[in-house]
């Protein structure tokens, strides 16, 4: 039955990730996705949230300025988001909080799916498998380059069972829909909002970071790294540099040498540790001292602890630069995740709920993994509120990793993930499994 | 009788130079100004040479690209720049060169005056000259931080003489308001173009450079150097950078190791040279290994044979950069300027004319300079055809350096700078002096 | 039994550790403390095997330069050492094989003990326990900051049980006492000898590694990194630093560039990776721009494979410092460790042996380690021959870590370290037992 | 008759060349070279100071350590230094001051020779002067690469000179051997002890710095620069690099990242500038996280103003260095030079007394140099007393620059600079010039 119902959904399955992938938004200015996924919700009947009554204003990390969500908004206008919900949007607060109550009593289980895309232009290559099948992304320099895309359409596809099942679950149901994960930004604003604090069960996943053959889970995972991301300012003195070198003082100067110092911060004996310079920008033209200078950085450690050696010495490093070229600085603190402990507790469950799976061949009780996933917030919140969770992967093969501009996954996983989470919403509500 | 033309025209040089000075253009964008300029010509009965008559197009260099050409001119269009002119200017053809005949035999005498503005902020301070009298940059991040909008002051004043005593005038005239002067980018069009290879004689000049009182004047200049002005493009590889780091090549590492070693070019013993990395924009996002690195590169030398030295060594480090982090890099060379060597026997002559200036007190013979001129391709085909070239200097105590935020020059300086010029139109056609 | 030996030899042992620690040699110059060893293991009967007998000739790596040796060896001389020794060590052939037939049938079991200290200036701090008992090193910039008194003195502690024991062993013994540990150079010439290819048991060890208690005894280890020495030197052209900067081509610059540089190779998702440039000289004068420069770099890798990618991209990087600076550079391989894999098979037999100890309270089966050993050759040598190999670490308390000037370890962990070994000898010979 | 007294000393001049050539001792442990020019200038009858007697002991800058004075010390003693003469000098106590009084009223005229050697292996090259001639230097990685054994050569020219002709000359004479001229450490020490404050004349000259030929003689010149030497200590924490690099604190990185930062000191259009790491020392051995770091530094500016530029910039980016690498430093300065102004009152004078010269072909009045003198020291100290001071140069065509391990100078150029000061000695006594 679970069989018929994923068959039957799954051509609107690769219908919704194809007109996503080709209107990626960045994070904080997922207006047309919002939008896109609150029009499907609303028709399933779904209880919506957006704009502040999903996330806690103060607790976004790194919105974008004010120019660019204009812009944004703008376009999204243009693009025919009806004003009333593009109102309720405004500034930053995309993204919405779909919930069910089935009237009966049962347990809280939540879902969470991220909705952002990435700063990198899609390849235009014609193998890449969007190109060839014309949902290759229209905006120059945004791609769907993590799988959100995907992850989202999982989201509807959980919608849909749920809408279409409401008489054989019993307890409540949320499933968020998460802007800005990339940067660790979203994810705390909607865990202050109080989504999760009475949430018995909490499931986040992703399409791929293994490269596993499709029809392979894995139930649960450990690695994801606790990170932080700082932007750094730098501001000097502008001077003709032809005429006064000497009276400049060199913005660029410090914002390199902080890029080229901060990647030889020794490595941990204790754990993983990540450093990334992954965007600078100074100076204003070639025959001015630079003037400014603004680097984006994010360090990542294994654990709490060694995320924050990596960052005291990142600090360390970026005021040094600025003094070494004896300008001044600001460091801004944009983004964070934490680490993830899934309860082992659902791995079995998990595994048994998939034993007569028809889609899901193996499941992996944890996979080893890196990165980081602001889900962490999420978790941590249900975990330290009494509720469990666990984060998981859908098995894909990939060409080529996460975050490549020719980054793309095998379609097939978005059913064999709707069926895994079919299989834990019939699971989790036992007494009504025989409707399921 | 000079005297009497400069004080009436005084306050009309104000105006224009604050008009200017509010609406100012980067390089090959000066839609708007140079159609108020050819405005003013016209309506003095300037011929005019606009656009691809006044520039070959092969020979302008550091273009702006497409999409930002396209919208300053759809921004001129607003601000109500004809259609007709528009059309002749699209693609970055602005400047324009105006041509007088006298029709009586004569000299053909050329002067140059520059017309772009820097891309930098101007100062908000109300301290400022222009913020307290209103004439501030309306436009942000671009400012006429270096005088260019009083030398096109001075160019429609040297246009009202000519056409004001056009009868007593003799010979051939031609102004040259030239686009792109900073970054070395403008003169060369117009100089392939052919505008200089019948001049006779051919004055140039700058607006401060050294902080003399207003009143002085330099007849010459030594000591602006030779300089190749470069843009570097850094090609790697993108990656994630949490999940797998070692797959990237990092194009902004690249990119910022090639900034900090080019300041570390031995100086020459053998005269002055300069490097600046006036701008660096690299990578696209936070957690992305940075797949795109750019740089803006500026080097001088005081003889070309210096600066060629310069030339060398930035290439070589620009490409050791790029192997040092296994990413590719290409080279464009987007501007340059040359040596100047001002004929010294247009000194005594130019002493000789102002020494019955009301308004210039001193001419200091020669002035030590630094910086590049572009002016200097315009002055060195004039001298390879026969002609005589000089750049002048033209006194103001200058508050801040050029290419400062707060540059300011005092306007006094206006009058003086013309009636130098007018001297040398009336000294140049003697026989006709008495009706001047 | 075992107890009684142990308890006699006790105070020997601390002799042993005392003598060696103040006087420490440097890899390849051990001249001294291969004398003082050959001596004992002489009274004690053993077959020695010194110099070209020892040690492979072609297969010493990261040899000390002629001049160095010669120094050291006056200097042995001075101190005692018998010419006809120090004839069949000139050249850094140091280091010994001590070997033993019980002329009865049985296994080879062999043991490698290594010798050599560290560049490095211990510490003169009061409280610190070898100046408290004056046993300091008596060398300038040389001292035991590995442990390596404490393995040979583990090494004359199980020769004297083999000795006193002889009639109730049987096989063949060897014990390796190894020179120029510090940098993976020595056991490479001791494994080409030949001296392992007929060895049934193997077993290397380590004091502390670990903050483990004194009685605490790992049977196993994993961890151990790949590693690649490498010393690289930069040749370019000196000049007068005031009068001709710009004909200099700057060494020191290539080589603190490429020192810079090296730091900053990405991580590696695929598993743990370690850099240093452990030395660098450059220059000869303030006033002249360096000629030649001189670094030494060791890379390390989780596996074979991952330090092949930080060798690699050091070499690149190297390479590009010197192109950077327009200097010549030659890269030499002075050293080489390799994964180590225990023998697990060996862990349930040192759990048994050690079953009924009296000073070893805790066996670990397996212990997380980091470091590089070059045990690892010898290892992976009696592996390839069908023999079996275990690296086994003993736990002593440590204020400070290996090479620290201020290193120190707990002799009470010399016993426990020969009651390990005597253990396994007895329970090796399973026959004989009754008579240990 | 100078010409005869030239004729005739020019054999010796040569063989004092190559003695000094061969024996060639580094600042301020000249001990040979002072005890050779003693004994030569005893033997003439000069009165000398030796020692003490020279040097003002506080004022010495840049002395080398103890261990290496004490080897340099043995050194001279095995090459048969008198006792007597040794025990003067200990300490680093070089250099001598001969001192001759006529007995007559008349000027006092003082001559300053500097006699050390550089950091620099001769090459070995056969083409090479020195060597094709077997009197290359005797010393590894010591060498006359600036002409000093010239200039102390010319020096016992002049001192014959003296003697020879006693009886002519009136006033007072005072040759300066200066040790330590490299780095500009020795000249303080010889001006603090008062020899120059009643000395109404001084010259000091150079062999070289342009590529004049012989016969060439520059009467002046100006180009100095002020420098100031420093030398940087860096001191971190030691660590295994494998197991624990994050407990290290990397001194050698905070020295590299000193040197390549200090090269980037932004030019300086007030005038010439020069920066030179010269040397770099920094770790103890490959394996462990480096404790200690070194560098010996050098900055110029074309005056004073420009060198504190200099010095300003170069200090603050050695403590940012160290603060980027979490380690401590100390800075030391060791060596001093200031600007130069000769007296061009005395340039006619010299044109004058070298009219008739024989050797002597041209007389350039000031030339243009760069590199650093502290001969300054001395010139300061006599023109602020009245007196009057100018630095010559000797022409000889050069084939590589000063400091280059090829460098050499035409032997011609020793009579022509000998017969220069014998003019200077003799137009300075022209009451006695009839018996010259």
């Amino acid at each position: 039955m679970t069989g018929n119902f994923i068959k039957n959904i799954t051509p609107q399955l690769i219908k919704w990730r194809r007109s996503f992938h080709c209107e990626p938004e960045l994070g904080f200015m997922e207006y047309v996705t919002t939008y896109k996924l609150g029009k499907e919700l609303q028709k399933l009947g779904f209880n919506l949230n957006v704009g502040k009554q999903a996330l806690d204003d103060e607790s976004r990390l790194g919105l974008p300025n004010e120019a660019d969500l204009k812009i944004q908004e703008e376009k999204a206008e243009l693009k025919g988001v009806e004003k009333a919900w593009l109102d309720k949007m405004r500034g930053g607060f995309t993204g919405l909080v779909a919930t069910w109550d089935t009237g009966r009593e049962g347990d809280h289980v939540a879902f969470r799916f991220d909705i952002d895309a990435l700063p990198i232009n899609e390849i235009a290559d014609g193998e890449h498998f969007p190109s060839l099948n014309h949902f290759a992304s229209n905006e120059k320099n945004v791609m769907h380059a993590c799988g959100h895309d995907g992850h989202m359409t999982i989201g509807l596809g959980v919608a849909a069972y749920i809408a279409a099942h409401q008489d054989s679950l019993k307890g409540r149901f949320t499933l968020l829909f998460q802007p800005a994960e990339e940067g660790g930004r979203g994810a705390k604003a909607m865990t202050e909002k109080g989504w999760l604090d009475d949430v018995d069960y909490f499931y986040a996943g992703h399409i791929g970071i293994q490269s596993l053959p499709v029809g392979t889970v894995a139930a649960a995972i450990q690695g994801f790294l606790a990170s932080t991301k700082l932007n750094a300012y730098f501001s000097g003195v502008a001077s003709h540099a032809g005429m006064h070198p000497e009276l400049g003082r060199n913005a660029l100067l410090a914002a390199t040498t902080a890029a080229n110092n901060l990647y030889a911060i020794p490595r941990n004996s204790d754990g993983i540790t990540r450093i990334n310079v992954g965007k600078i920008v100074a100076g204003s033209g070639r025959n001015i001292i630079p003037e400014k200078g603004y680097i984006e950085v994010e360090t990542r450690g294994e654990t709490q602890k060694i995320n924050q050696y990596m960052l005291d010495e990142a600090s360390r490093i970026i005021h040094a630069s600025a003094n070494m070229h004896n300008v001044t600085c600001r460091i801004d603190q944009v983004g964070v995740t934490e680490e993830i402990a899934c309860d082992t507790a659902l791995i079995p469950k998990i595994e048994n709920w998939c034993s007569n799976s028809e889609l899901v061949n193996e499941i992996i009780p944890i996979a080893q993994v890196s990165g980081s996933e602001d889900a962490s917030f999420m978790m941590n919140r249900v975990q330290q509120k009494g509720g469990k969770a666990t984060y998981m992967l859908f098995g894909t093969e990939l060409n080529y990793p996460h975050h490549h501009p020719a980054f793309d996954f095998q379609e097939e996983v978005l059913p064999v993930a709707l069926e895994t989470y079919v299989n834990i919403l019939k699971g989790g509500s036992p007494d009504c499994k025989k409707h399921g």
